[in-house]
């Protein structure tokens, strides 16, 4: 399967229901006409007359024309099928479905088969005595090399200024001329990079940057080799002739295959290269007029003046209208970072710092052999993980930037310097160990180590998301701090530290961390890394050796 | 160029300035902070304190999380690099910029960079005086392959539930419980034809549809085979455990690469296959929470209570928030065809019968000839086109189904056999000339053929798009035409059609129809078929022969 279809034979039936299922439209019942129509219209209703406006042409441009179904918008569409125009006779059910005695506007796409299809139904319409008028859309700028101009995006910009103005209650002249007016001056042009792919099809069939393209898989008007967004714009905008600085109504359209991530790049070159003070005005970026999934954009511009504004800002239900928005520079603020980490301004105490010293050259000194084991269960760098944070606290107490007479600052600047010198998740634990411990120290005003690693290990647990028996270093961590918690002597601690570590080679299945990804083969009998460290730390704290 | 990109270093900066021209944000002016705040946010204004809420993570998920900041939803959200957790020191200004005496609280997804970053950061602002607390999101369906439960569009429920609760003065831990009760409460399950192509690179490296997969280009729990949009979603539900009937709230998030059509497809089969009753609220289908340009789709479904459904339709101002929908029924209407077009029931004139069958014999007996000019200028079939016509007059006649004797009524009759019996653009454009002759007919109530012709002529020219010397049929009936308007014989209307015809052989372009794609030098010295039928039935008209 090469797209999120059904049988393509029901692929229009299928765009209506699903749009139908939660919008205000009714549906007609007939495969040979598919017309969306608002569900509250009365043509005649209250006396109140209203221009009924009827937009339609090929499949496959959703969400046009039926997502602009709504008051303020289009009263119906007439759907053809994929690309190509629906047939007179659906067109004519339409008109008689909403004209009433206020007449109707068809709103026609300047494609042959929409002109000639929607032509016959507007002169059928009005033998049987309707009023019928209509405007054609021929948006796309003519380049010298194009054929006829077609109708492509502008047209939602000539069916909300029609939509306005039947809504405020304009007869049909006063309608027919606004919507003439701006389909007479909205311009658009598009990119793509390739073409669309029809329903059934595995690939687009075409794959090559053009320039001028319509939304039928037409060829465009020139290939083009654009090395950038910026690029591609620039393009877009010189064909448009933006000679002329505007004041705008730019509307940005996702010819259905765009990321948004790159509709937004292009929203923001367009922005930069047409000047923010420029455009009055932006709709979109947004799928608006889409060729199914072409990988392409389309702009339009059309002149801001007050009217338009007004016109194209008034608010309506059509679902599919985007919200249009005010553009302006981007406003910033300087964000306050960390100052200077906090270093040793606290007491010192030359006991505590020959401690950790030996501690930290025990780690150092076991970087090999926990390289070695993680060399099996993981990535192979836990040694130098722990033994850059080992050095990283040796050098600081030479340097006497660790306060190692006051316990809360003490685990503080143990905590950033884990953060920054170790990398990693261990060292982003650790650091959350150290200063989760930090805050218990200091709101308790009074030294309880074991209390305040074990407020440490529970974030350690709720942020890196392991528990005990998941194969980290928590299996050597949480029964040594218990043992200190339930007043057991460092010698206790350390025991309890080394079976949790020796328990973890036997664990199958690491639930979180460095081995959660390892078969479980090439678990057994290998001790966590992780806990390995925490065993020797805590042998080291105790004065016994190391075990290796 | 494969994606309308620029430098891929600067990509994440260009998303956040391309959403900030337009919306209500402030941004960090330090690439090592991205932060998008609300430009109206001021921790402690007026006394009044309302709890921030600080989202973010990778990029590459646009418009999640800076397009979902603004009043009603997030305060402020921090952005990674593609793919890669923003650093603690980034969230930590995002903390310091927006947190006020009330607190904030930080929405995580699940995923280890996010959750020890900003866990690290959540505890270092404590330090800092800070009050912090964290939501951990993990909406990911844990099927039993699975890793950890990851977090997905749901988060983005638990955005608006905390946003709603701030918004409304809830303390931080009122809006911490609601948060986490969403977070529990939420679930999601994609699926995806291809993963995301990284920026940068040319397309995806993974073409296999998975279900169950991340939105960092992870790997998905399993390989599948779909075989339609219809089958994509029955999976997806069955994943996440559709047997509970609801009611449901129903997210349908593009994850980057669907089109609007698939997208429209796949609500369809979500909103049938859960049942219509059992959604009480819908939200998308649009791309909320993507990753890249990943073709594929996520579904996440909430339990519909009431304060669920009240907190997730109170208005908002962040720009990305789909709009929620109500879901209902189609409501469907009859259209109204066409009745039995109208056919012989006025009066008829045997002369004028016969005049017509002639005409009827001079077309049909032109079929070959027209089939050789057009083969040479066209698709070969103008000849049989017309022969059609020709033959469905001459049947009609046989059958008494034209009223001869009645001028208006025969002309709409001629309009709609033309519409049926012809086919093609020939058959429509001579089927409006008719229908509208027969309006100009009908209404002066009298026997006006020129003038009603000329007024036919003037709509086929403003359907069709063809003027004189376009080189079409329009060459020989507008001097013809003009001829019988001024008066002239029918001898001399016969004469100006063929010199018209004639002419069109040294037509080099044709400005529309049937050659306008057709080189130059192939048209030269050949008439136009369309303008030789024309020519024929005049001379037929006039009685005089055929020149051929």
């Amino acid at each position: 399967m090469h797209h999120f279809y059904n049988q393509p034979d029901n692929l229009v039936s299928e765009l209506l229901e699903g749009l139908a299922l939660s919008t205000k439209v009714t549906l007609s019942d007939h495969r040979d006409a598919r017309i969306v129509m608002r569900s509250d219209w009365r043509p005649d209703r209250d006396g109140r007359q209203q221009v009924a406006l009827i937009s339609g042409g090929g499949s496959g441009h959703e969400p046009a024309h039926a997502g602009f179904v709504g008051p303020g918008m289009l009263t119906a569409a007439v759907a053809g099928d994929i690309f190509a125009s629906p047939g007179v006779e659906a067109i004519l059910a339409g008109i008689r479905a909403c004209c009433g005695e206020a007449g109707c506007l068809l709103i026609i796409k300047n494609y042959t088969g929409d002109r000639l299809n929607f032509g016959l139904a507007a002169e059928r319409a009005r033998e049987e005595g309707f009023q019928v008028e209509t405007v054609i859309v021929a948006d796309d700028v003519a380049l010298p090399e194009a054929p006829q101009p077609r109708g492509l995006a502008g047209t939602l910009l000539v069916h909300k200024m029609a939509g306005y103005c039947a809504e405020r209650g304009d007869d049909l002249q006063a309608v027919s001329k606004a919507a003439g007016d701006m389909a007479a001056s909205v311009r658009s042009m598009g990119m793509a990079l390739s073409s669309a792919t029809l329903p059934g099809q595995e690939a687009a069939t075409r794959k090559t940057p053009e320039l001028g393209l319509g939304i039928h898989n037409e060829p465009g008007v020139r290939q083009v080799t654009p090395d950038s967004a910026d690029d591609a714009v620039t393009q877009v905008l010189e064909a448009l002739g933006r000679s002329d600085n505007g004041p705008w109504v730019l509307m940005l359209n996702n010819l259905g295959g765009c990321s948004p991530q790159e509709m937004q790049v292009l929203k923001r070159a367009c922005l930069e290269q047409l000047g923010v003070k420029n455009v009055s005005l932006m709709l979109g970026p947004a799928p608006l007029m889409t060729s199914l999934d072409m990988h392409g954009f389309s702009v339009t511009l059309a002149p801001a003046d007050e009217t338009t504004i007004d016109a194209l800002s008034a608010p309506v239900e059509a679902p599919a209208w985007p919200a249009p928005q005010k553009v302006h520079d981007i406003e910033t603020f300087s964000p306050r970072f960390s100052q200077q980490p906090p270093a040793g301004e606290g007491r010192h105490n030359d006991t505590r710092a020959q401690l950790i010293k030996r501690l930290a050259i025990t780690i150092e000194g076991s970087e090999k052999a926990l390289d070695e084991l993680d060399s099996k269960v993981g990535d192979g760098d836990a040694g130098a993980t722990f033994a850059a944070g080992a050095r990283a606290v040796a050098k600081a107490l030479e340097e006497k930037r660790l306060s190692t007479g006051e316990d809360a600052r003490l685990a503080s600047e143990l905590g950033h310097l884990f953060a920054t010198a170790m990398g990693g998740s261990s060292g982003v634990l650790l650091s959350i160990l150290m200063t989760s411990a930090a805050q218990r120290l200091e709101s308790q005003g009074r030294t309880d180590w074991p209390g305040a690693l074990q407020s440490g290990v529970e974030r350690m647990q709720h942020y890196g998301g392991a528990s005990q028996g998941d194969r980290t270093m928590l299996d050597a961590l949480i029964p040594a701090i218990e043992a200190l918690a339930a007043g057991q002597s460092l010698e206790a601690a350390a025991r309890s530290a080394r079976s949790g570590a020796d328990e973890t080679a036997s664990m199958r299945r690491a639930g979180a961390g460095r081995s959660s990804l390892v078969p479980e083969q090439a678990l057994d009998g290998v001790v966590d890394p992780g806990a390995e460290a925490v065993a020797r730390l805590f042998e080291a704290l105790a004065g016994s050796d190391s075990r290796r």
